[in-house]
């Protein structure tokens, strides 16, 4: 089975409950950890893994995307196959396609999609959902969280809702965050960027549930827009609530040509 | 709090992944034991539940019922506040109403509706989905089953599809069983009858698995209806795909007929 190095695309579902989130971390369970080591067991060497988005503790994927280089000779849809059985059942590869070289799941990336859901039902949460689902003991306003929500989309320095991670720009544009409550009660947030600095989501909506509730006036989260530095005031929702639905990529004729701009970007 | 005794229906969703089922067992994590826990943890009494369909360890419910009389002067939606708070996430009691005596949750029930997912995607089950979604690893063919299962309607003895239990009757009259998928490629089967014997529906899940992966023909099942006894060739499918999803009962003045009825079939 080996054969010449070649670029694959993994897209990956996960239940986030029991993972210490995606970055590998000393003696903690990790998707990058699970996912690595299963196909170090396939490949018996070491492989690097390069992701979409790095989720935290708790958040879950439906849609996360990551890219690793293998020396391997092997049909996509074994490999899909062959992770299936090597994967505990909380992970899943759903689809392995080759890519172009120049596809990198973080810096080619469009656009990063999540959902938040929440509940502000009496009874909680949907047993089949409380893993994804945030039971919250509060009304919400939908007509103050739509008009607070849209008050925040364009580019902006989302400074106010992000914890600092060393070099990252805090300067994102935020294209979507829409509100809307399904048939048995439950709100779901859709968010969409071209990318998210840390916590950026679960700040966002944090702020939202305040706004709701009624704590917050509608304008307040766009008030906060002009700040250079993390706001305290600014509640971070429950991870458990937030997944990871969707990453948008160019098509693969465009990718050489964004993977340049993109370097010139990060060496300026 | 103490008042009059009143009946109260009781409406209930679980995951039934740590429980041993609804019947109270010794030493046992069942659902009856968690609910009728509770109520007694609020009425420092004993109370009698009675439930409309005694699942299986590891069958879900998004539409249970029980009821119980309780010497209790509450309202119902504070009532359901309150075993929020005192039940786990996993037993959500939903709906609390007052009925008349005449209802009673197993013998006034008219149909009980269930749902089975199962998937072949090669990948297994979607992560957050997988506590509810069989995975199995071999194709269904979908006219197959649609077929087989139309062939089962009707009232039949469905002794072959059953796990005997003392004195109860395996006539029953199937109403639905029909075959959709969804848009993620899962497969959901709807099975609907007056009542359902012990292990009947996941027998007549476990008969179309084996027709849908060309095994059996799609005469197969039908041909057991006139077996009087369990036939050891129907598999049975595994808990976890199941969830009783719905009870549909009388309007409240048809309650006290029908039960005058079902006291005199019951003692014929």
């Amino acid at each position: 089975m080996p054969g010449s190095v070649q670029r694959y695309r993994l897209d990956i579902s996960y239940d986030g409950t029991d993972f210490s989130g995606w970055a590998p971390q000393p003696s903690r369970r990790t998707v990058h950890g699970e996912i690595s080591g299963a196909l170090q067991r396939l490949l018996r060497a070491p492989v690097a893994l390069t992701v979409a988005g790095r989720t935290d503790a708790g958040v879950h994927a439906s849609g996360q995307v990551a890219h690793v280089d293998l020396a391997l000779d092997v049909e996509p849809d074994r490999l899909v196959r062959r992770l299936a059985r090597l994967l505990p059942p909380d992970v899943r590869v759903r689809e392995v396609t080759v890519v172009p070289p120049e596809f990198d799941a973080r810096f080619s990336a469009l656009r990063r999609h999540y959902v938040y859901r929440v509940t502000t039902s009496p009874w909680g949460a949907d047993p089949l959902r409380a893993r994804d689902t945030l039971a919250w003991p509060h009304p919400i306003d939908l007509d103050a969280v739509v008009r607070a929500s849209a008050g925040l989309l364009g580019e902006h320095d989302f400074a106010a809702f992000c914890r600092r991670r060393e070099g990252a720009t805090t300067i994102r544009e935020l294209l979507r965050f829409e509100w809307s409550v399904d048939a048995d009660g439950v709100f779901r947030a859709a968010l969409s960027a071209d990318a998210f600095c840390h916590s950026m989501v679960r700040s966002l909506v944090g702020a939202m549930l305040d706004v709701g509730r009624g704590r917050r006036s509608p304008d307040w989260p766009a008030g906060l827009l002009d700040r250079t530095e993390r706001v305290s005031d600014v509640a971070v929702a429950p991870a458990h609530g937030l997944t990871l639905v969707r990453v948008d990529y160019p098509a693969d004729d465009e990718l050489a040509a964004r993977a340049a701009v993109t370097r010139n970007v990060r060496t300026r």
